[in-house]
């Protein structure tokens, strides 16, 4: 999160409208990847240039372009023009520490969404990806190179269910489906480890148990801060009455919001759980400085009072009667092991131990 | 809560709309019970295939088809073909992770809500009800068999209340008011168990009791998370203008919204209550360390002057006076022992014991 | 509130607008009592059966008919049949767990008020007060047989004020003016009790106060329960623009309105004072185990080092040549004195006693 | 804030509007304060009684009647008559303890403002002050002799500003508004008093700290449940379209509104800074058992071990080599030695000390 | 802060209106600069009295006037009459304790912004910025001296991006723009400070360190306070229909809405880390107060029962054989030893150490 965020005051000073990449390099080339389907037609290629982009709107084709990699400015210019984007929107499609959002500018509604992923040795991270929906064409644009949108260019290819059947809006609401199934296997990673740390909690409490608590605290933090935004974006897209999103499509973008409200449930419920877990931790720790103290107090107690008896005998005063007697020795013995017992009587009795 | 959770992100990838059955296997096979009535009429049956499904609308008859297990689903394919069901209802009703709700499809209105019991080591579970009011008839699915529509089956049998000469809007308030008294039920037991609970906690509070207390919290928060929605679904039936809802049996379903918000003042009563005995277990803790530390310092502050002092008579200088006293041993003891009384004393007067 | 939420479930499995009395039975008949009276005229009977009812609606008069105890379910059956009662209205009547509400239902309007009491014994306890505002009669239905209609009656007998000149709406606010002046002596009471517990947490704070702390603020919680929603029901009469409620006496629903308010920020207030009161008990139990531990530590550091000493002159070497010395006794214990007072100049410059 | 409560439960059963006077005798009789104003025209005049009101309307003069002290109910009896006030609006000036609102009774704007004071010994007090707004006269009510309207009497007197050109709507705003601007007195004595605790805190934490912190905390929750109901009055008077405020006036009403706005954020900015010193008090407390605790063990740790030593050689065994060693005592003094420095480097690396 | 708000009070009793600056004078004079531009003109100067302002609307030209420094009272008289400005208007320009806000007075706009800049030794500190946004003209006014439009005034001068095209209200959206994207740097440097302070808690943390984090905290909280009405002030800059604003710059208001919210979560989860770090804290000093408790009871328990062996035979008594066994000396030494040792395993099973 940091180097985005140290990166965007970089901008500072400049006009809005700029095209600066903000955010990490993950590829040194962006990636332009053509999909054209209709009903009946289908055709995938890798371009090179936005220039080999070609469309013939008259056949009722779909356009799907699929951009990985936002280093390439000059591009993102081109497709600016070419489809006619607002400033802004370009702006921000390059700027990738936005909030999910849904824009409508009329010939086409500007969406930005967030893919979490884990990352190892750096917890969860999360990429943001661009979509716009036209009238017949869908863009995508990625921040990485990314395998989330597979399963939707090959039920594309293969003709599977109804998405050669339905229009741009279908795709864009089959490309939000896939982000938003994928947080279901983030908090599926999520719970796992939270279960291995409650494991943890029980057998050995250490303070790095309560490092990854609040590590997970705060993965959980981020999550929800991109979960609000993102429900409020499809909702908005499920209320909009924008011509580019047919009535039947509609309900599906329902089911997403749906979805969506799930995946905020299941981020509290974990928010509850890790707040509980901070709560045992705590008691824990208290418990174990309460019996620390009790073998302390016990061990104390049982000695002192023998200790001075003991030292009572070993005064040298010139008369002290019991030490001529013949069973003294074993009679200040038998004193201490009394005291002793009693001792431990009385802390049985407390429930000490 | 868990395994139904994991499961859902197996349906990842899958188009939406697709039919795959999210949850526990309870039942073998699937289970379908039809009941046909009129006020004059009533047939129960219990039909293996939905293709013996036959219903008389001239007659003015209303048809309650009941299906136990989510396994079969060829059977919710046909189900839905038959009725007209929109695809992603049937997802909704195979998919057990939904949060109640309430959706007006115009031909009908589906209805998702939930069940709980109390699973013997388990805990509170949650079965998925998903009930659809159709013009004259009610479809109900459960997740596993239950007896909860027990009574009503027999209401209807034995023509007993007003069931039988009203329709199919108050059939549907029938089965939601049999769910929601049955959250009075689970209340009940979960609040002998909190009295249980408070009993041990002045008792004899121990780290379990602490766990328990985080556990009935969490059954309670879980159970929260799904009342709130329950209360907006039962509020939508109550202000829908769907003609599918008698306007005189919307005062039924005000009452049963009233209900619903009896159970979450409970829910949340109870929820203060636990917090109130977090509170008094962590100052329990808290005390007893107090009083350990306690007797830690009456038994050292007393012995260990008396340790002292018999150190002092313990050394072996050449010229120490008192050591050839007549009494000087019973003097020692005689000093002791006020430095000992002193003490105690002195811990009265603090009222430390 | 026990004992009414149990029985609730008993109900389960019937019909809704079964009329079964839920609550205690307080008294072994219902009382009914029924007060005519007009600018005029003023009649006050109590009748044994709800036949011996009758009223002449040609005269203006208005009838209030007062039911003390909810158990003759034929005298509500009677009831509801003479006034058309909606069958959910007799069955909230009967059922003491609602929630203060108020009910539109054209021709009259049903309110449900709570009675807060203080039970010797067990605390704040509630009972249910239902009242309908007819257009020329009033109904109110006690849990209890109760004095807090009392003054109300005196001043429609003896004609005092403007009640004998206005309807039934005047009439009912009058009753809920009196149920909500009724928390006013509650919260003095409950302040009284506050205020001791104050003192004792000043002077003693032990394990009790704390129980104390948290069953004020139980019982604070449960009236704030039934003030919010009552805070509702009055707004709700204020709004109303039912035909049963003369314009000129809204302003005096907006004056209970205020007082309404009034309590609950008194509420508030109290449990902030109690939530201030909690953090200084735990406050004070951790103030004193610091003081505990100082008292240890300070004996300990002082006679640690003097028993070293003399153990050390204790010990029995051959050659150690200050035991020979003339004044080698005398000369330890100047030592060990001057340690003592080093230790206590330390302790005093440290503050510790 | 306590007598005030009490005696409000002295007025139950008493009819609405019943004038008594709930609240403290601040003065033994009401003192009656009449200013007469025009552009060109003033007379400020103490009148004995209400019967020497006399204003003449067709001069297009302002009336401005201030009393002090609400103890004369016959006094009020007689405005009310005079002006034409609503019981309720009589009963709610002499109640003091009403909540800030405005009231709008059509032919008079009817407000209830708090004005904040220190007492001396008692903390934080609040007087009522309620103001009603006429055509061309205006109304003030103070419980309390007050100087808080002089400087409003002066201005009007010497003709300073726009007042004497301004009709009631703008004196009502300056009334106001000096009520408001003395809040920022009360929040810069709070200030005052807040920076000396926190300069306490740091060098000398007591018990006292946290009362005063509570003390504090309750005087800022008391200024901010008067301060929203405040901003709710203000905000109403600015969204009144009352033919009594004049369209050019309301935007000195939005600037009061914003100092309200302004007084309610340094009253939650002293709460924060109450709830972080509350943190600091705590940990502070929690650091010097922390340091009690190892002062302890230090010593504990370094003679133990040492007491341990020369009670070994004080042991009376025959034979024993190292008591007749030439060094021995030297020998065994230095061990002894070696021991402690081997103790203070450990806890030195510890940083113990 | 402190300093403002104690000024603010002074102005108590003078008429709304009245021109007092009240902060801090940063400048002894305020200095005037004045720069006129149009698509093909630019002109920038200083101007030493606004009686030198001069500004020909038949050219199009936008005319930006900003003055630096609040001191000179009589130049902003001039500057009300000059433009029309409401006295409220100059009033809140010079009381640099308002939040920030837009009022749309029609004639013109008037925002409040603030600057956020971290003062060596003082924290953050903030000053106020007001603009005025007219027909064809910009005022803006700064507490201090400030070089945060100097990028602004360049971009004008040379005429770079969409700027020199644009009206006032694209001036006005670059000032505020560029005051937004400070607090990027701001919050920039707090980022790294809080990670200082995170390493300094994991490494060694001190009382300074609890310091710190509740100065952060406090920090955070005055930025948030200044956030949240900030956003309020764009969001209603956006939804204005005032004709000073162009549709096509809706969008640019749009843009910076949506950076101030992105800051606004940055703060939030700013506040989140503290809050976590705080836990950790007190955790690592309650850990350390085990560790050191343990070292205590170890050391106690181990040494107590050794010394209590030594003690026993250092006892007088006539008869004890032991003392005459050859080898008793060392036997006795071998039990401590082995006493000892089982201590020291009964420890490490304890995990202790």
């Amino acid at each position: 999160m940091r180097s985005k965020f140290q990166k965007r005051s970089k901008k500072t000073g400049l006009a809005p409208g700029s095209l600066v990449h903000i955010g990490s390099k993950y590829v040194e080339k962006s990636k332009i990847n053509l999909i054209r389907y209709s009903e009946t037609f289908f055709e995938e290629k890798e371009i090179s240039s936005i220039k080999d982009f070609c469309f013939e709107n008259d056949k009722k084709e779909i356009a799907w372009l699929n951009v990985d990699g936002l280093q390439d400015i000059k591009l993102f210019e081109d497709i600016g023009e070419l489809f006619g984007l607002h400033p802004l929107v370009l702006e921000d499609i390059l700027n990738t520490d936005q909030r999910p959002k849904m824009e409508d500018y009329g010939a086409y509604i500007y969406l930005v969404l967030k893919n979490f992923y884990e990352q190892e040795g750096e917890g969860l991270q999360s990429d943001q990806i661009s979509v716009i929906l036209g009238k017949d064409f869908v863009l995508s644009f990625l921040e990485r190179e990314s395998k989330i949108f597979g399963s939707i260019k090959e039920k594309i290819g293969k003709s599977k269910g109804r998405i050669r059947k339905e229009g741009a809006d279908y795709l864009t609401h089959a490309l939000i489906d896939s982000i938003v199934d994928n947080y279901f296997i983030v908090l599926e990673n999520l719970e796992e480890k939270i279960e291995v740390l409650e494991d943890d909690l029980v057998k050995k409490p250490t303070q790095s148990t309560l490092h990854d608590i609040h590590m997970f605290k705060r993965e959980l933090i981020m999550l929800g801060k991109s979960l609000w935004p993102l429900r409020e974006a499809i909702n908005s897209l499920e209320r909009s009455d924008s011509p580019l999103i047919n009535k039947s499509i509609v309900v599906y973008f329902k089911d997403i919001y749906d979805h969506t409200i799930a995946i905020i449930d299941t981020v509290e419920t974990f928010k509850d759980m890790l707040s509980g877990m901070l709560d045992i931790y705590l008691s824990t720790v208290s418990n174990r400085l309460n019996e620390v103290t009790k073998v302390l107090t016990v061990i104390a107690t049982i000695f002192m009072p023998l200790t001075f008896i003991a030292g009572v005998y070993g005064m040298n005063f010139r008369y002290m009667p019991e030490l001529e007697w013949r069973w003294g020795y074993f009679g200040a013995l038998g004193v201490m092991l009394v005291v002793a017992l009693l001792m431990v009587f009385y802390f049985k009795k407390k429930k000490w131990f």
